[in-house]
């Protein structure tokens, strides 16, 4: 098996919408055995009990719901969003608005219903939907003449009327985004965040006189997906484009960028910006009268729009849990974090005088003043039943990325106690420099949760050569990266062969699922130019010539 | 009949979250029957073709289907919000999210699904809602065991889940908010923003130990509702209380603000608060062990939670449309338009030089940075295939607030010139002081339309003493402050006896609707206090005494 620390596949390219300044320094990484071991004591029952080694899935539950993320909810697949993660949604929101405002990307809002008519019209993209959509049938007691779909997506809800609204080829882009919940009622194990019957997400919709103009805003939303994972979530990923065989329904191609879940070794889809050709625009019959290329401006001749629709959804939240959460509970990056510090105060002890109790009130508020004027988001917990140490758990538990403390010690030096939640670095903070010390901590914390994850990512990511070494680095939680015909029956068969194949001599764990590996992506960084080498499809079986680096792996 | 000036039931009393500077200058106003005359020519065909005054339905539906604020969509009832309305409703979101954070309100989201057991639970609530409930009960081509109910609001989604997550009453009060769409079939004739069978609204729900805090909670609340009428939409509202017959179902007491529609002489609930009182508190078991007033805190008791919930929807677009919009199209506040300047070149002529043109489009290039400097929304057109005349009128219809020309004749003298779209008022602004005088003109405009439509309010806002002039004050569109004895039968008899009644010798306007007239509101500023008047209720037949002052009209 052929391993490589250099192949990145543009894993931590720079992204161009936004400069974060990476920290050189050596991350500290807890090691794994460190890790393992079961919460004993000493911690509040409302802790996290189960290592995330020792039992994924029942830590992605419990630090969900300890954390305060969501609640279950009384119908299957669907989540409520408690403010720990919804405030997360809305920061990103807020950036990701603005960036697509500089495009000119204007917000407005389709309904919920769509009739079955509509929802039928492009076949392909039906077929990807059908079975999950979920149908009004009733209002009040009464039978409805036609059922109505609730959206799956809105391809089809939005396109009928730019048909109507585009009248000249000058008004382009015209380019729409809505935020809004879609529903899509699958049977499948539901998960929150990656897998709910219904979710969260903003879907761009956007109409081109060119398919050059298309093109490159396809990709110019898919680095705005990768800075989001890169600057805010501080986890990597691969830009991409889809095989075949995994792209958007409908769609003439689609791009992604794919992040890696280290304790599971799968992949996962990160967000997707779709390149649809002229498919829907032909259905729905919206052109223009364009200018023929080269002629003057009076020969014009009717053209199809280019359409472009691009996505992110709450899954990213599910993501960064997974990522970044550790055995005390959920690990928030600064940039994302509701709260980015919390204030404890500490050292009361039954001989602390009224004077010092009441400096330290005061101390308190200064400092909560002083970060908030630095527009920092701080919390403080002045709660008086509750000891110093069950609200560091509390507080751990909810993944806040720096803690403050503040006693009649700190007082005294003239320093606060600082604990950084995501390697329990401890020390203590100048008043005189509050701000911008803590400022700097909340950056030194945000750029090297990115470093390890990014770590994590590369040794985990194998250029694979040989068919025999495929399921064993699949089964040792490895994404591979192999040279690959990119016909859809051979993936298919590749996804069939490395199924639950438990090889006795590999490193297989025993945790890890059965399914095959899928195709994630054709990285945009390919490893080498594959065109013209004579490089075989890595599969057995296979006799057709590889056509480019592809990414396999396990897959939520 | 009796009317006076001075009686205004808090119309123009000040907000408290924000201080508009209100201008003194009088308004002027075009007087009504220069406003009648249809468009006749000179006119773009896209433009509106029917006066507000002769047509209030159609034109209504030309103002926001022409000025690009909606399209009508394929189900009955449902409506695409276009960018050029839901940018106003992102303005507004964006400032009330800031005004309720202050307030520690945290925002979340809760399913859009409810199953019939949890919607059923409070029954006076669900039987204000059961007739308007859109079900699913398929979902692909199976049918769901038990069917599935798309919210209506979401007490009874959001309420089960407080008691399970309120463990303290030192976590009081719980504050949560969200943003979402509604669903609820009505069969009434549909109306954008006013009667859609989904909207969009936010939705506060919170949790109080004491009733104090809570009643608190709801007029800090709606006092933010009067500012987000009066300093962003420039529309006067009545704050006031509902009367049993017209609170929200399920709560212990409704408070509203009113606010009138001069063009169809209607009133409209402009939002509403709620104080739901025990009764969800009692159903779900939302209780705290609280310690027991005036003792120690160790001895406690099991207290039942006060709650609250409030909404506004995009209904406050339909009423911002209504109110200001004329026979030339949308006119849009300031503070809440998308584009609040429109450059457009003029002047240009076949004998204009290229020397000459090139300035010009440095000319409009500067002025856009200058005002976006300076944090003012601004667009131009510089589209050669239209018309400086075509423009206007374009630009027009979509209410942008203020229009400056630049040609070479504004470059010449130094000075833009400028066409106000509330009055039609024109002059020129120099380049030198650009932002700022521009800046003023926004901030008259704004405070002008919030004059004008004060002045029409109050004109039509009439005391009645007398049960014999109360008919014929409503048919001439007027709102009618009467003395009522708060009795239900009674107000089901004023409606009864003020229904299509057509008083020969009246005022009456034939255009007006014929439905009677309902309660809207016991405002909080009365005319004068009733107690221990011994004055009658004004309905002729009812035998009791009057109670308070209450605002009757014909409403939306």
């Amino acid at each position: 098996m052929e391993a490589t620390h250099e192949v990145i596949c543009g894993l931590d390219a720079p992204c161009h919408a936004f400069s974060a300044k990476q920290s050189s320094a050596a991350p500290t990484w807890t090691p794994k055995n460190g890790r393992q071991k079961k919460k004993t004591s000493g911690a509040s029952l409302s802790g996290v009990d189960v290592a995330k080694e020792v039992d994924f899935p029942s830590w992605y539950q419990q630090v969900l719901l300890k954390g305060e993320m969501i609640d279950y909810y009384d119908i299957s697949g669907c989540y409520i969003l408690r403010p720990g993660s919804w405030e997360i949604w809305e920061i990103l929101h807020e950036w990701f608005n603005r960036e697509i405002r500089k495009m000119g990307v204007r917000n407005c809002s389709f309904p919920l219903f769509v009739t079955e008519d509509m929802l039928n019209k492009e076949q392909n993209h039906i077929d990807g939907f059908s079975a999950e959509v979920a149908w009004v049938t009733q209002s009040g007691s009464s039978k409805l003449d036609k059922k109505i779909a609730i959206r799956p997506t809105s391809e089809t809800i939005i396109y009928p009327y730019l048909a109507s609204w585009i009248k000249s080829w000058r008004e382009l882009p015209l380019r729409l985004n809505q935020w809004n919940s879609v529903v899509r009622w699958e049977f499948k194990n539901p998960q929150p965040f990656l897998r709910s019957r219904e979710f969260y997400w903003q879907e761009g919709h956007t109409s081109h006189l060119s398919c050059q103009g298309a093109d490159q805003e396809v990709l110019q939303i898919l680095d705005l997906y990768s800075c989001l994972y890169h600057d805010f979530l501080a986890i990597p990923v691969v830009p991409g484009r889809k095989t075949e065989k995994e792209k958007f329904a409908g769609a003439d191609y689609t791009t992604t960028v794919e992040a890696y879940i280290p304790a599971t070794g799968r992949a996962i889809q990160g967000a997707t910006s779709h390149g649809l050709g002229q498919n829907f625009s032909k259905m729905f019959n919206i052109t223009v009268e364009a200018p023929c290329e080269g002629q003057s401006e009076e020969r014009t001749k009717k053209t199809f729009l280019w359409q472009n629709s691009w996505a992110y959804s709450t899954r990213v939240l599910g993501v960064m849990v997974m990522v970044h959460g550790d055995d005390k509970g959920l690990v928030i990056p600064p940039r994302v974090a509701p709260a980015q510090v919390i204030l404890v105060p500490v050292g009361i002890t039954a001989s602390t005088t009224e004077d010092v109790k009441q400096s330290l009130v005061e101390a308190m508020a200064d400092t909560r003043e002083t970060l908030q004027d630095a527009d920092i988001r701080v919390e403080s917990d002045l709660r008086e039943e509750y000891s110093p140490g069950w609200k560091f758990n509390h507080w751990e538990l909810k993944g806040v990325p720096l803690r403050l403390e503040i006693g009649p010690k700190e007082l005294q030096t003239g320093c606060a106690s600082y604990a950084r939640r995501d390697n329990g670095d401890k020390g203590s903070i100048s008043f005189a420099s509050l701000a911008a010390q803590v400022a700097e901590q909340l950056a030194s914390i945000q750029s090297d949760m990115y470093t390890r994850a990014l770590e994590k990512f590369r040794d985990n990511l194998k250029i694979i050569t040989n068919w025999a070494d495929f399921t064993p680095a699949i089964n040792c939680k490895h994404l591979c990266l192999v040279p690959f015909c990119l016909k859809e029956d051979c993936e298919d068969k590749i996804k069939k062969m490395s199924e639950g194949t438990l090889d006795p001599g590999s490193e297989h764990d025993a945790r890890a699922p059965s399914m095959g590996a899928k195709s994630l992506c054709i990285p945009f960084q390919q490893p080498s130019d594959l065109k013209g080498t004579n490089t075989a499809c890595l599969r057995e079986g296979c006799e057709r010539m590889a056509e480019k680096w592809c990414m396999f792996g396990r897959s939520y």
